[in-house]
């Protein structure tokens, strides 16, 4: 293999909220506090989570009813257990979101992300493939996120939208990664198992791949992923070989 | 009562799809091509009709990702569909679409209409209160929607954001309604069975409304409806008290 000077691609981005951190991990302290409704409510806070953060910027995409994710989170919890009905108390709001501080990474993310950076090291630029989390969450929430999943140093960048206060699919929020790594978004691997994001990367120029954990149908959007799998090793696959055949 | 200059409100606006119109009037005939099925259909596809509208504004406010409401209903239909596995062919998806354009008005939206105007026919000014119509819905929609529903004639004004390629709730959309009715916000009540919708309405200033036909509480965000009825003759309600409130 030739010494490239044209490395493709130059770094991975990661989603974290449901692409490498799993946010139905709460399921089972959500069903020791309402049984059985452990799962609905896990569901109906993610849905609301997803929809307040879009809401913020879609009113106002400069950023006046932007609130921290960390926030955002919280009032998802509580508008979910009170649609369910759910007595939540002051005890069992702090209880759930301690879990959503400490979320557990899906067992296939710590791998892959090592298997990523060893290869990566191995280029024969020595520059490596960088890696990084371009997330809605913000920066203390992320923080310890990584941390406790000890992936922490597994990371080059941790960008968070805090920065520029407009949440995904918003274009600003997406312009974070090529500003941060200073390359093309064409040359920027994004990766996210929700199907909005994926979309609204692929609109913004990355070279998608969508981690369909659920074996679920992509969404009826014509911003299509460049590239689908159902775990963290077929991303590894996706990147081995797009560095093979668009490398010069 | 003095003979006012000052009448307030000066108008109502109404969004259409969920608050004039039952979405949910469909389900019949999913019921019918999907036995067993037919709810949670409706409900899918209306979760992704509204998902899929402001994620394409969201994703460029200046309307490139921008698609007719229409279009984004039968996107909606197919990823429902094909998400929960049912086998909809040609003939089944013209069936619902086709229900969908002649949508059942709630049994309230006519009387509720038509008593406000007679009642805003009355007003000293004699200019009495302007009526419209502020919907995501496009216009050839709209207009089969509200001749099919015998309320065409109730109506002022019909507003669709396909003027401005915006979905609410993006500012440019509710902006819509000042500009038509060449008012403040403040002065038009504006009247939506969505949450999401009512919050928007709210950050752009207008007077809101919520009719919560379902009972539900309201969305944990700061911007709070300005009033909240069960139903239409609740609106009725609340323009005769502002009115006789906030008149001088």
């Amino acid at each position: 293999m030739s010494t490239s000077t044209r490395r493709f691609p130059k770094a991975v981005l990661f989603d974290a909220y449901g692409t490498l951190f799993d946010v139905h991990s709460v399921v089972a302290a959500a069903e020791q506090l309402f049984p059985g409704q452990g799962d609905a409510l896990s569901q109906l806070w993610r849905l609301k989570q997803i929809e307040y953060s879009q809401l913020r910027t879609l009113a106002d995409p400069g950023g006046s009813h932007y609130k921290p994710f960390w926030d955002v989170t919280l009032d998802a919890l509580r508008y979910a257990a009170r649609r369910l009905g759910l007595p939540l108390d002051a005890a069992g709001e702090k209880r759930l979101m301690d879990q959503y501080a400490c979320l557990s990474a899906f067992p296939d993310t710590a791998p892959a992300l090592r298997v990523l950076r060893e290869r990566a090291a191995l280029a024969a630029d020595g520059r490596g493939l960088r890696l990084g989390i371009l997330s809605n969450g913000n920066p203390a929430m992320l923080d310890i996120a990584v941390k406790s999943a000890g992936i922490a140093e597994l990371f080059d960048h941790v960008l968070s939208v805090d920065a520029v206060r407009a949440y995904k699919p918003a274009p600003a929020a997406y312009a974070l990664g090529t500003r941060a790594l200073n390359v093309s978004a064409r040359e920027i691997v994004f990766v996210s198992s929700n199907g909005w994001d994926v979309a609204g990367a692929g609109w913004f120029g990355y070279t998608t791949f969508w981690l369909n954990r659920a074996g679920a149908p992509f969404e009826e959007l014509e911003s299509k992923p460049r590239a689908i799998g159902g775990g963290m090793s077929d991303l590894v696959g996706f990147v081995e070989k797009l560095a093979l055949t668009e490398t010069d």
